[in-house]
C-alpha cells in the first residue's frame, strides 16, 4: 500500500491545541523537508474559525483560548476523501459533539464513494470521541490519564490500556494525553515511511523521543489501570 | 513585580506551527486548570489569517501548510500593551519581517505611552528575529540548532549559546528548535510563578520536561559551537 496523502484534521469548539499542533507540524516536517506528498484538509462542522476555548464561556481560561483562532478548509458535508483522520481531544470532548463522532464513523466506514479511511488517529480525549463514534468497539486504546475514569466511563466496550504513551491497532492509532501525540505521530510515520524518516524529523523539531510505546509515567502518576471490555 | 497577564503571540507567514503551540498551550493549562489571569492577544501585520506555509509557495510543504490558517486579534498598529511578547521561528524567518522586527523593537522599548515588555520569549529562528531587532545585542542567546550557522551569522553582536535548551538573561529568554519551546515555557512558569505550577502543568500535558537549561543533545547532534561577539 503506498503512504497515504490526504490528511484530515478534525477541529471542534474546545480542543487542545497541542493535541493537534503536535502531531501536524510533525507532517509539516515531512512535507517541508523531506518533500513528501502530503495533504491537509481541516475540517469542522462549519467553515467558522475554531477556538480552543471552552464551550462553557463561563469556565475560566475562556478569555485566554478565546483568541486563537482556527479557520478550517471543509465542513464535514464537503469534506475531501480522508486516508488518514487526526482527532484531537480537549475540554470540548465534554460536550455532546454528536455532528463530529456521526462524521468520525461515517470515514471509518467509507461513505459517498469513499474508502474507508486506512488510519484512524487519535490524542488525548480524542479517542472518546472515537469510542462514542463505536469505532473501537473490542479493540485496544489509551487516552489522557488524568481524566482516565471519566474516558473508561464513555464506553465499557473497549480494551482501556493504562501504561501507554500511544496504542496501534490496526487501523487505529491512538496516543495518551496532549504532548503524548508527537511520540505518537513519530511511531505512526516510522510504521507508514521508515525509521529513518521518523528519527530525522524527531532531529529537526529537537524532540527526544519516547520509542516504546509501554513507556508512560503518566499513567502511574495519575493511578490508572486497565479497563477490560464488558 | 506581579505576574504578567498581557501575552502577544507575533505570527508571521511561514512560522512554525509546534515552535508557537507548545508555549501557548502551557499557558492555556495554566489558565484553564490554575485560573491564572492571563489574556492572549495574536498579533501580526494585518488581520488576513497567517499560514505557516513557506512565503515562496514554490518551496516543498506549501500546500500542506497553507491549509493551516491562523486568524490574528490585533495588528502592529492596533496592538495592545503587552507584558510578555512570544516569538515562534520557522521558513518564514529567512524572508525580510521588516515589519515584525520593527515591532519587536517598539516592544521591547516601550512606545505611545506603553511601558517596555517585562518578558520576550523566543522558539527556535524566533531568536533571529530578536537579534535583527537589535535587541539581544551584548547579551546570551541560543537558537535553532540545525539552523546554526545561519542563526550565528545573523548578529555578531549576539553571544549565542550553543549547548542549551534554552537560555535566560535578563528579560530575555529564547529556546532552541521547535519542541524546546515547551521545555522553556515551562521554566518560564516556574520562574515567574512557582515550581509547583510548573510540574502540574507538565503533568497535565503528560510531558517529561528537561529541567536542565543546559541538558541539549542536539547541540552536539548538529555539531553546534558558541560564538562570541564580535
Amino acid at each position: 500500500m503506498s503512504p497515504p496523502k490526504s490528511f484530515g484534521l478534525l477541529l471542534f469548539e474546545g480542543f487542545q491545541v497541542l493535541d493537534a499542533a503536535g502531531p501536524i507540524d510533525c507532517l509539516n516536517i515531512l512535507a517541508m523537508f523531506k518533500e513528501k506528498d502530503i495533504k491537509l484538509h481541516v475540517l469542522a462542522k462549519s467553515l467558522d474559525p475554531v477556538t480552543p476555548g471552552p464551550g462553557n464561556k463561563s469556565l475560566p481560561g475562556a478569555n485566554f483560548n478565546g483568541q486563537q483562532l482556527y479557520k478550517p478548509t471543509h465542513t464535514f458535508s464537503d469534506a475531501p476523501p480522508i486516508d488518514v483522520l487526526i482527532v484531537p481531544g480537549g475540554r470540548g470532548t465534554r460536550l455532546d459533539l454528536k455532528q463530529e463522532t456521526d462524521f468520525i464513523r461515517k470515514v471509518n466506514d467509507g461513505y459517498d464513494g469513499h474508502k474507508p479511511a486506512q488510519y484512524l488517529f487519535s490524542i488525548c480525549t480524542g479517542s472518546v470521541l472515537f469510542a462514542r463514534a463505536g469505532i473501537l468497539d473490542g479493540h485496544k486504546a489509551t487516552s489522557n490519564k488524568r481524566s482516565w475514569k471519566w474516558v473508561t466511563n464513555s464506553s465499557d466496550k473497549v480494551h482501556w490500556i493504562a501504561k501507554a504513551r500511544w496504542v496501534e491497532e490496526d487501523r487505529f492509532w491512538t496516543c495518551s494525553g496532549v504532548s503524548a501525540g508527537i511520540d505518537g505521530m513519530i511511531a505512526w510515520i516510522a510504521h507508514v515511511y521508515d525509521e529513518e524518516t521518523a528519527q530525522e524529523a524527531c532531529d529537526i523539531i529537537e524532540h527526544t523521543r519516547v520509542k516504546e510505546s509501554g513507556d508512560d509515567p503518566f499513567a502511574d502518576l495519575h493511578g490508572c489501570e486497565d479497563v477490560l471490555p464488558a
